[in-house]
C-alpha cells in the first residue's frame, strides 16, 4: 500500500490549512460565546465528549483553568441516558464536543442542560447536526469531510476552537501566538521521514505508556488512542504524577515510555521523572523542543522551537499521529480502516 | 511464599471489619458535613485525589450525581502546584481523598479552596495529617495501618465514607442497605479458592482491559490498578461506551476483556457489549451476580445476590483484589512490595 495515498496521510497533512480556517472563521463565534459567559458570570464548565473529543476536553480543562480560572469537569453521560438522574448544572457552561455531532449520549447532556436553563455550546464538524441544534452557541471545525476512521485533523481543529475561546475570554491578548500555530504544525510535519524510520524500531512493540502532564495530559491520551486504533498496540496514557502512584511498577528494562515534554513550566517536573525511567532502564521516547530532554531519549522526536506551552498540544500531537500511521504501515495494516470501528460511533 | 502470611491477604480479609467500623464511627461526621452542604446550598463538588483514591472519586461522581444530583468534577492539581493558576471554586464542596493525607498536591488544592472560602472536607486514614488539618470537615477511614503497598481496605473504606455522605445528604433512607455491605463483602471473600485456580489460567497474561460503566467505572479503574501494581500486567480500564469509540480495535481472538457487570440499570447496556466481544472471540471474564451475564463468560466470577447497584462497587472490587493477589502469587512476585513503589507517594 502506498501510504501517501491514504486518507489519514492526507488528513494529517491538511492540518495547517484546517487550523488556519478555524482561526479565521470562528473568531467571531468565540467572541460571542465569551461575551455570553461573561454576561452570565459563568463560574464553571462541564464538557460532554467521547474518544478523541474527550481528549480535546482534557486540553480545555487545563487551558480554561490556567488562563481563564474556570473549573472544568467532565460530564458522566450515563447519569443522563441510563440512570435518568441528571445532576444540577448550576451556573455552568455545558459544552458538547463531537466531530459528527451525532452521539446520542452527548446530545442528551446538552438537551438536559438547556432544559435546566444552563448556557450550552457545541464544537462540531457538523453544525447542523443533532448536537449543533441542541446548543445555544455552535463553533464549527471547518475540517471538511474526515474519511479516515481515526480522527486527526478534527482533533487539532477542536483544540484550536478551545484556544480561540480561551483567548476571547481573556480579552484577545494572546491571539498572535495562536495565529502562528498553523505554520508551526506545518514545520512539525517535516518529521514524517524520520518517523518512518523510527517506526521500524517499534514493529514488534506490544505495549507501553504515554506520559504527559498539565496541558499535554491531553496529548498523552490522544497519542495513546491513535496508537491503539491504528496499530492495536496497548498503550496506556498517564500523567507523570499518577504514574508514580502505582503504575511505575510496570517499568522493566526495555519497557517503552513515551514522554511528551515540550518546554514550559511542566518540563522541570518531567526531567526527574525521565531520570527515574532511565534508572529503571525503560526505553524513553521523548517529544520535545528542549535539547536536554531530547538528549536523554533513546528515540528523540524534535518539535519546532518557539511554541508557547499553552499551545504546545496543537503541535506535540503531530509526531504521535505520524508515528501511529507509520507504525500501522510497517505492520501492513490499513491505517484508514481499523478493524471493528466505524467512523461514527453512537453510544447512549 | 505463604500467601496467607502476606499483609495484603490479611488486609483484604479485614475489609468486613473495617467497613463496619467506618459505618459505625463516621455516620455522625457524614451527617454534619451533609448539613453544612445543605446550609450553604452547595451545587457542585470538586475532588482532589491520586491513584486508588482517585478511583474512589470516580465512584463519588456517579453516586453523588445519581442520588444527590451533585455534579462532581476532578481537580487538576498541577493548576495549583505547577502553573500557579487555581480556578475559582464558586459554591463548591472541595473534597480531598488520600489514605496518608500527605501528598502535597492534594493538600495544595484544599489549602487554596479554604483561602477562597469554599467548603472543604477530607477523607483520610490519618485525620491528623496535613490534609486533615487543611479541611473544615474530616471523615476517618478507621482501617488501621495498611502495610501492603497496594491499597485494598482503605479503598473500600473510602467508598463506604462516600456512601455514608450520600445517604446523609438524601435523608438517611438507604442506610439499611449500606449496613448490609460488610456481610456481603465477607461473603464475596469466599471466592478466594476459586480465584487461586483462575489465576493459573492467566499466569502468562501480558495485557488486557477492564470494563465498567456507571457506578462500576470506578471498579474497572481500581481493578486495573491492582493488576498493574501487583502483577505488572498492562491492564487498561474503560467505560464500555468509550471502549467502543476506538479501543475496540484491540480485540483479537483471545484478547482478555474483564467486564464488571452486576445487576442493575447498567447491565442491559453491558449485555450487547459482551456479545460484541464474543463475536470478536475475545476472552471474557465476567464479575456479576446475574446468571445470564456469567453464562457468556469464559471465566465467570460470581458475586453474592441482593446487593443494590449503587453499593455494588464495594463488593465487586473484591474479586479484582483477590485476582491481583493470586496472580502475583502464581508469578512468584511479592504482592506486598511491588517493585519501584513506596507506600506513600508524594507528588506536587
Amino acid at each position: 500500500m502506498d501510504l501517501q495515498s491514504t486518507h489519514v496521510y492526507r488528513e494529517i497533512h491538511e492540518q495547517p490549512d484546517v487550523l488556519a480556517r478555524v482561526l479565521a472563521k470562528e473568531r467571531a463565534g468565540a467572541e460571542a460565546l465569551a461575551a455570553e459567559i461573561r454576561r452570565r458570570n459563568v463560574d464553571h464548565v462541564i464538557i460532554a465528549a467521547r474518544g478523541t473529543s474527550d481528549n480535546a476536553a482534557r486540553y480545555a480543562q487545563y487551558l480554561l483553568g490556567a488562563a481563564n480560572r474556570l473549573q472544568v469537569g467532565l460530564a458522566a453521560p450515563s447519569l443522563y441516558t441510563i440512570y435518568d438522574a441528571p445532576p444540577r448544572f448550576g451556573n455552568a457552561l455545558v459544552l458538547g464536543i463531537s466531530q459528527s455531532g451525532k452521539s446520542p449520549d452527548i446530545v442528551a447532556v446538552l438537551t438536559e442542560a438547556r432544559r435546566q436553563g444552563a448556557l450550552t455550546a457545541a464544537l462540531t464538524n457538523f453544525p447542523d447536526s443533532d448536537l449543533g441544534r441542541a446548543a445555544d452557541f455552535v463553533m464549527g471545525l471547518h475540517a471538511g469531510e474526515e474519511l479516515a476512521v481515526a480522527a486527526t485533523k478534527t482533533y487539532t481543529a477542536e483544540l484550536a476552537a478551545v484556544a480561540l475561546l480561551s483567548v476571547a475570554l481573556a480579552g484577545g491578548e494572546r491571539m498572535d501566538a495562536l495565529q502562528r500555530v498553523p505554520e508551526q504544525v506545518a514545520e512539525t510535519l517535516a518529521l514524517h521521514e524520520d518517523i518512518a524510520f523510527v517506526a521500524e524500531r517499534y514493529r514488534y512493540l506490544e505495549a507501553g505508556v504515554t506520559i504527559g502532564r498539565g496541558y499535554n495530559y491531553a496529548t498523552a491520551f490522544e497519542m495513546a488512542l491513535k496508537l491503539k486504533e491504528m496499530t492495536y498496540t496497548i498503550i496506556e496514557p498517564y500523567s507523570s504524577a499518577d504514574f508514580l502512584h502505582g503504575p511505575l511498577a510496570l517499568v522493566s528494562p526495555g519497557f517503552p515510555v513515551i514522554v511528551i515534554a515540550p518546554s514550559g513550566r511542566m518540563l522541570p517536573e518531567l526531567k526527574p521523572f525521565m531520570a527515574t525511567v532511565r534508572e529503571r532502564q525503560g526505553e524513553l521516547v521523548v517529544i520535545s523542543d528542549d535539547e536536554a530532554a531530547l538528549s536523554v531519549a533513546r528515540t528523540p522526536l524534535a518539535l519546532p522551537a518557539g511554541v508557547p506551552e499553552w499551545l504546545s498540544p496543537l503541535v506535540s500531537i503531530v509526531p504521535g499521529q505520524l508515528l501511529a500511521m507509520n507504525l500501522a504501515h510497517t505492520r501492513d495494516l490499513d491505517p484508514d480502516r481499523p478493524r471493528a470501528l466505524n467512523k461514527v460511533t453512537e453510544t447512549r
